[in-house]
């Protein structure tokens, strides 16, 4: 990591000073190359604007967050919040959580997302039920279901909450990409385009 | 809609202009209207800047251009594009692509995303293989098996390719708030941070 990122990150707060062994010395622990670590992931990966991974880790350091506040707080930082209530469609995703037995907090974000989510559907013309995101809700259990598996029982909170935010960032940035090359593979099957054709990029 | 917001997209060139049916009228037609749509849903679902609307756009005006290369197109597109081949990661993605017998193009921005993924879990000192990521391969192989079965084999090719463009930006929207909600039900479950204690936001 270049020097200057790391004067950067200790302007912008992002990560806490070392100790001074000398006047332009400082000593850095394995602690601050964990954080070092996590915010160049979450700057590079998570592609997060600085003040946003700055609340991310002030609420990790924040002495009586559980884990589980923390990866709201993550869930709000990593956006989008969207702007307002989508009308109807709000109560339809209330109505589908309830269905499936989810616990989540009544101002977390993606329960807006998925509303202008559905709004979005029916702006296009589609005649589509709150049902027809059943199928990603069952993939979605599933996978949160294996990643929390993953995580160690006996760990610090430190770590927990570090492996639960990056896994959100890591894992979703791997779905999306998943979910497109999945749908390249299958429009190629289907519309007899295959890989011989030089495949469908312009050059 | 505001007439301003048209206004700006005539300029922009997201819109064709309407027929001058006087100095300061024009008509619009039912493809204007459909065209209006799209652009509105890829600006504030998708998020998309304006040059890259105008891409997926032209991509879907331009004649000769296949569903399948005008998806290839909104891929790109939609982001992000890695800068930079991920080294021996990248090698890894293609191993798992081929297992997984998926035919897509060597220049699709998803490999090199997924590349990044596994190479930011190892940067986090999570000794990985590429297998992994297989759940959630499984997952998006489903989904877009699906996706791509609700779309009309006798819509008009503008038909398919603006569904299928769309139909990537909200189910995916949709599917990252799905994994967050089904995140923040598991790890309540696992905390043991319960509705009643409020939810896992602060005030």
């Amino acid at each position: 990591v270049p020097v200057a990122t790391i004067k950067y990150y200790l302007r912008e707060g992002l990560l806490p000073p070392g100790e001074l062994t000398a006047p332009n010395q400082a000593s850095y622990t394995s602690l601050h190359v964990r954080r070092l670590r996590l915010v160049r992931v979450l700057r590079e990966v998570g592609e997060l604007p600085i003040d946003a991974i700055r609340r991310v880790v002030a609420a990790i350091d924040e002495p009586g967050r559980s884990p589980h506040e923390v990866v709201g707080v993550a869930h709000h930082a990593l956006g989008p919040v969207p702007a307002g209530p989508a009308g109807p469609e709000l109560d339809e995703v209330d109505a589908l959580l309830d269905r499936l037995g989810w616990e989540v907090s009544p101002q977390a974000p993606a329960r807006a997302q998925l509303a202008a989510a559905l709004s979005s559907l029916r702006t296009l013309g589609r005649d589509v039920d709150v049902e027809v995101f059943r199928p990603y809700a069952q993939a979605a259990d599933r996978l949160a279901r294996e990643e929390l598996a993953r995580l160690p029982l006996d760990g610090s909170a430190d770590e927990l909450v570090e492996q639960a935010v990056v896994g959100t960032v890591v894992f979703e940035s791997a779905l999306v990409a998943l979910r497109r090359l999945a749908q390249e593979h299958h429009s190629a099957r289907r519309h007899g385009a295959g890989r011989r054709e030089g495949g469908p990029h312009p050059s």
